[in-house]
């Protein structure tokens, strides 16, 4: 709360100074901060190298539960940039890690309302997924007398971004949920809307999030940012204290947020969804540390 | 309020004649009450008749909006009950009255999430619906510098049930509502399932209504049920008072909340959506004034 009520800080060559000195990893947010669509945004490569050339930690977390960490590291790669996949906390990673610490049987399946990241994830640690893209063709029998079958067996259905919405799969997560008793509706994050493309705002997993919680009339539990749920992996695999993390992202609402609850310094980046006036707008009241229009400003204000 | 604290008392051969007595119109709620899917629920043609043959107007009030007044009025025709087309409310119909009566512009465009029922109420008022299953089998172009053109004179989306939902609905809806100025969202109902077969309860437009709900971040202006925009309407038309009429349904949530909502009296039917043990559970504080199993008992007690 104490967070909040501070104004922002515009990076300068001083407070650029004194975060480097007080911060050992830096956390970025991908979409807005590193690139946008499939375009890298200016500056970023150099800027990463600098960071690692003075011993910091690099981490790469993001909402976008469309890709697996191994995609995402394809990504990183044909952009230019030398990411492993163990620096990448993508929100498909995170639903199946929820899983993994929560004990969720093996013998349970997962139906998946999402892209093909999500069903690798589950994969790698030994869970079966159904659904995804396989079902984005199908469709349900509207007529009298139509039962439509789902697997007993699903004890989770997990819900990111998903190009292929359709009532099928709708139909099958909601059975799951009001009929499979115990069945967990997890949610990669619920993101209103993204920069699919360049140029404009597409829904995002928000959207079908919301449309699940709409006809089974439950909430989800989040893994995805503002979730602080991957924050104890990072601290475990790092051994370094939050206060001593920045979270870099382009969002107040799920990066600064997710930084600010888990006790991390925060900036953002005016290169992605938030304007400068949103962020100086009465109306909100999530407050970064730092803002600065791009994540190279980092590069400049050291030279300056 | 003081309605909500009372018990409900279950219909029986007193009651009954008190609520002839007390009561011009009956509105009845169509799924769940005079059918179930394609099947027409025992004992309904004869209770209708015997209620007309007192002198009671009988009113169809349903959230389903896949239907225009036309086509339902085909559908009690091929179940062998004669009702007129102005005597059906449904929420399709809901939409359109709703634009009309708000000097809704006629050169401005209406963008439909949901069935031909809508599109045709819109017309027959004179507006110009765009959407609906056309867009059914539309795609979005998942790429770099891709722009997404959307109409810029739609001024309203509605969204009903769809069951060709897809992310090319939600993506054209969703860009009218944030970048069109003053558009106008209405969702005909918010209903979370429904029986669209007899042996199953399927996501209802409380999905599609809530996916747009998480891509806008906006809420619906509500024209169905439990909303009582439509009781000007028929208290116009039959200049009837809301005390002299009766609310016939088998939703807590919608019907009889409705009911309640504008001043009727109201009546439960088990023979849909809501068991004994959920009216009755301490949980629910939407008490109807009567309860019965079917609309036929209306009938029986009357007789008996």
């Amino acid at each position: 709360m104490n967070v909040a009520s501070r104004a922002s800080q515009l990076l300068s060559s001083q407070s650029i100074g004194d975060l480097l000195n007080s911060v050992e990893a830096f956390l970025f947010d991908c979409d807005g901060v590193i690139w946008k669509g499939d375009t890298l945004i200016d500056g970023v490569p150099q800027t990463l190298d600098m960071l690692r050339s003075k011993g910091k930690k690099l981490v790469f977390v993001t909402n976008n539960s469309t890709k697996s960490r191994r995609q995402y590291a394809n990504k990183f790669q044909s952009l230019g940039i030398s990411v492993t996949e163990d620096e990448i906390f993508s929100s498909s990673f995170a639903a199946a890690m929820f899983l993994k610490v929560n004990n969720f049987p093996k013998e349970k399946k997962v139906y998946v309302i999402g892209g093909e990241g999500i069903l690798e994830e589950l994969e790698l640690v030994g869970y079966t997924g159904l659904g995804g893209p396989e079902d984005g063709k199908k469709t349900a029998q509207w007529k009298t007398n139509c039962l439509f079958e789902h697997d007993k067996t699903v004890g989770a259905v997990v819900v990111g971004l998903d190009p292929y919405i359709n009532y099928y799969k709708l139909q099958y997560g909601t059975l799951c949920v009001r009929e499979n008793p115990g069945c967990l509706f997890i949610a990669t994050n619920r993101d209103a809307v993204g920069h699919m493309t360049d140029l404009q705002e597409w829904p995002g997993a928000g959207c079908m999030v919301a449309a699940m919680c709409g006809s089974t009339e439950k909430e989800p539990i989040v893994v995805g940012k503002p979730s602080t749920f991957l924050m104890d992996f990072l601290q475990q695999k790092f051994q370094i204290s939050c206060p001593k993390m920045c979270m870099v992202g382009d969002r107040l609402d799920t990066d600064i947020l997710f930084g600010q609850n888990a006790g991390c310094k925060t900036l953002l980046v005016l290169s992605g969804v938030t304007s400068q006036s949103t962020l100086q707008d009465p109306s909100n009241d999530i407050k970064p540390d730092y803002y600065t229009n791009k994540v190279s400003d980092i590069l400049e204000l050291l030279g300056a």
